[in-house]
């Protein structure tokens, strides 16, 4: 489907060589239940960066990187009935599922095996063709995995919400992390911290930041609104704080202990995992056993959450801290978000920097 | 309150030596809301051994261990209103919480941090005494920590089902793992994991039974009814099952790779976790996020879950593999435990060995 490359540009990304380009691809032609959507904004998430280095061996270059989307329709398929031309859309971490195991009869599509990933996954339904992400003019995205978006979002600052937003979001709603007066601890303050933070203080949560850095106090207290900061190498201040909280979301994506934060929780906690560590976590038994406590993994959420998800927003004014850039700006992007150098996103102003399509 | 040391013994323990000997000591007078049991037969669990041996660091010597008590009731305080003399009753972990806590408020005492130890705890209602256990011809417990044994139990193989029993029970009702048709895997066959296959069929579950003992197959499959066996060394077996459980129970106490465990589980499954390692386990992210599956400890249940308990087991026949021993037989006893040489349980027949006060 790659018609053709146009010029290569090579880079130095977090130590690796990587060669970036503009890919010139014919799209499949719009099916009866497709939504044609013009791009307008697309988020950079650590999941791009992963990909486009190739760490989880999985990229099938060119990689088309981009599921954090925000656009308009341009037209739909004559079997489409959940939206028409003009409609402000999002897609997010996926495309496609297989729309009869148990995950996604439950609303979990992003846990189904057959999930099919916005960009650099294999789309059945289309041939096995590699799906191609947001970093692109246009796309067409089946209408069950295309969602509404709410007015009254700013549409740059509303793009991360599409992964960064439902990552933290579904398991707060699935764990019970989501009542008012408890008390969340959020581990980091980047893409995905820094909105946990929005939401719990939006459900009615007492919200405390752990970080390893103290310069993010200010911002943490007063720009986002946390009740309490927390410096995790603070011996001290770690101590005051053991058997406080209810849940914690740990959005670090670096190996870290995770045995202190275990400590934070009351007993029966719940925490949170959404990281990507390559080494493994290290789990004390006497950390998850005396007080029954507990750890899950999430991944995203599924098309439900990730809807009720942008209402919420929506209706608290919740949107993530954004640095918009054009396109030509994105390799630039890319090498600081792999030194977390960006406060909170990088969302690319996609139709800004290309031109229209339609 | 230990008013004389009987004459001692020195074994050697697992590798360390320990001496045994009879103690002899008062009881407190009997309070307004005090039973008085007279105790028939106490379990050896491994947690005796772990507060014996002092692996812990926790023994407060002379330690009088035991915690899985079936016993008759002899005498009431004037306050009691749930039992009186005759009564068939039980004990488990603990004897006393603080009565006011998030957990005691919602039948999980076994998570207050004012749980008293039913041996080798703090007891700060009696003046701080260190709590004496069922390896003793008497006890005297607050009655809102005595649960009762309902009829048709045969008292020697439910003495087990206090701590053992309540172990494997309570989480999965907790975490659903209950549900006909359900497929659970049972990591380990020993005390706990023999009595976890059993609740798990009574609840009309699919049980799989995963071993490192290809030896203990028949057992599991035609003594305990598990449906299925596991070798979990035979990387063909295991990998024939990946995903196909919905929850896992592991009651392994020695370091093991639980990596290998989260594979067999479907999206969202859950793991609950007994044993106590002192190695951390080790839990790769890739295990638990891109599936959002979880694990959680466990410490023994509340009394509601215990309670329960019973009457479920008494309900479908469930009760403990055992061997029966007189006191005399402990210390042998213990250092079979310590190589796992029993099929499931020791109980010692405490009223047969030591006579009556009553």
């Amino acid at each position: 489907r790659a018609a053709g490359l146009g010029p290569k540009t090579t880079r130095r990304l977090g130590g690796q060589l990587v060669e970036s380009l503009t890919v010139n691809y014919n799209f499949r032609a719009q099916k009866d239940d497709d939504v044609t959507i013009k791009v307008l904004y697309c988020g950079i998430c650590h999941t791009d960066l992963y990909t486009i280095k190739n760490e989880w061996g999985t990229a099938m270059y060119p990689v088309v990187p981009g599921h954090e989307i925000l656009g308009v329709v341009t037209s739909v398929g004559s079997g489409v009935s959940k939206f028409k031309a003009g409609d402000t859309v999002g897609v997010g971490y996926f495309v496609g599922s297989c729309r009869s195991c148990e995950c996604c009869g439950n609303g979990y599509e992003n846990y189904c095996s057959g999930m099919v990933l916005t960009s650099n996954g294999i789309d059945p339904e289309h041939g096995g063709a590699v799906t191609q992400g947001g970093f692109s003019d246009v796309m067409l995205v089946n209408e069950d995995y295309v969602v509404r978006v709410p007015d009254g979002l700013p549409l740059d600052k509303a793009a991360p919400l599409l992964c960064a937003g439902v990552t933290v979001y579904s398991p707060m709603m699935r764990f019970g992390l989501n009542a008012p007066g408890k008390h969340l601890g959020v581990v980091g303050l980047g893409g995905l911290g820094h909105v946990a933070v929005k939401f719990g203080k939006a459900f009615g949560m007492r919200v405390t930041v752990i970080s390893t850095s103290p310069g993010k106090r200010e911002e943490a207290l007063e720009r986002l609104g946390a009740d309490e900061f927390l410096v995790s190498r603070d011996a001290e201040q770690m101590q005051a704080a053991v058997g406080t909280m209810d849940g914690i979301l740990d959005t670090v994506s670096a190996w870290h202990p995770i045995s202190p934060l275990f400590a934070l929780m009351k007993p029966m906690g719940q925490m949170v995992f959404v990281g990507g560590p390559t080494k493994p976590l290290e789990l004390p038994a006497y950390a998850i056993v005396p007080g029954g406590k507990g750890i899950a993994g999430n991944c995203v959420g599924g098309i439900r959450d990730c809807q009720a998800m942008l209402e919420f927003a929506a209706k608290h004014g919740i949107t993530a801290e954004v640095e918009v850039i054009k396109m030509d700006y994105v390799n630039t992007a890319l090498e600081r978000l792999a030194k977390n150098d960006v406060r909170y996103r990088f969302v690319i102003d996609v139709a800004g920097s290309l031109g229209s399509t339609s």
